[in-house]
């Protein structure tokens, strides 16, 4: 009975979430602003592998970045102190994730007009985030090797809604057994569109390919 | 305004959940059951650990496990095949959480008279589980060292509701920063009475410390 009633309301809120979500990608593709939201769980690096990011990127392009959590605002700080790019932290009182709605009064206080590259930091989660869309162009998702390969079929929604994987802290793999074949043809069942990046903040490796296909996808935006 | 409907909504689905949670602990109680849930981030290891520890336990007390995921019955099988206990996978529909309604209904269909330790495999999430009563006597949650000393500030309501905090992968530290003293400093802020205990599933480290507390636990709910 309870699982019917919840699941019910949550319906509901996502077909509204849905019209605000559509009017945030329209408008951020209006004024040129590619506009993407890199999910994940808690700890397989998103602010680690996005600062790195952002250094290898801010000088040919202007960055913003907004970073949700429940509470903390330790993540934007790092973000801010590593790469002078602004941040905005915001947080979102408790909930799993963060809608199209919380997105969009977000955007009301956070000056992204100019802005070549607007990077959200949603919550770490592999579950809610999926099933809201947050009017972002682009969803990335980040599975960290120390995480294990069978997460594709665990969290398969998340999976499904994502345009790029990123296969994060590769150079850990000689301390864990994560089978990148496996990995990828459990992803690609899901999602046959995906992109998959294997990448090592810590190394380099893979984020010139990041770079490359963001760039490409700014440039499409701005056509 | 949509952000405001979400929440009244939770509170009231949470103030019978948690009568339902009673219900539940009390009956495990009266049949000599200790039941723990068990929660944490996706691929921090709770399987692998659970595996190790039931294997260590299971010629003493009598052990079943019951595994929740939104698909896929990896876990539950994993359990079954390397322990040999009765385990019981529960796929709780696309939600991001276990509540204590849907604990109930499992429990009709997994008979538990006669075991001494009940174990729940919470979906990993470090938001949504952490609001859910399940009736268990004890919350368990992992923290893995590949995650990082700085979940505590980022999910402070999973630290404040578990008993047992179990940091996991200790053998990985060479290949990661995890301040062990900034994390216990941080849980303990949250959560004064939380028991914090560094373990290795692959190495073994700290397990006889966990299979201690929980016999402990167990001679109680017998007394």
């Amino acid at each position: 009975m309870e699982k019917v009633r919840t699941i019910e309301i949550h319906e509901s809120v996502t077909a509204l979430n849905d019209q605000t979500a559509e009017f945030v990608r329209e408008k951020m593709f209006e004024q040129g602003t590619l506009f993407i939201n890199v999910m994940s769980s808690p700890g397989s690096g998103k602010t680690t592998l996005l600062t790195s990011l952002i250094n290898k990127m801010k000088d040919k392009v202007n960055i913003a970045e907004m970073d949700v959590d429940i509470e903390s605002s330790v993540d934007a700080q790092r973000v801010a102190d590593k790469t002078g790019v602004r941040a905005l932290q915001i947080h979102n009182g408790g909930l799993c994730h963060i809608d199209a709605d919380m997105t969009a009064r977000a955007l009301m206080e956070f000056d992204t007009k100019g802005v070549d590259l607007l990077i959200l930091e949603n919550i770490g989660n592999l579950v809610c985030p999926a099933e809201f869309d947050t009017g972002a162009h682009m969803n990335v998702m980040l599975l960290s090797v120390p995480e294990g390969d069978d997460k594709p079929l665990k969290y398969p929604l998340m999976f499904s809604v994502c345009d790029i994987v990123l296969i994060t802290k590769i150079d850990t793999v000689g301390f864990f057994n994560f089978d990148f074949k496996a990995a990828e043809e459990r992803i690609k069942k899901l999602n046959p569109n995906a992109i998959i990046i294997p990448v090592s903040a810590k190394t380099g490796e893979g984020l010139e390919k990041v770079e490359d296909l963001l760039l490409e996808k700014m440039a499409e935006i701005k056509k």
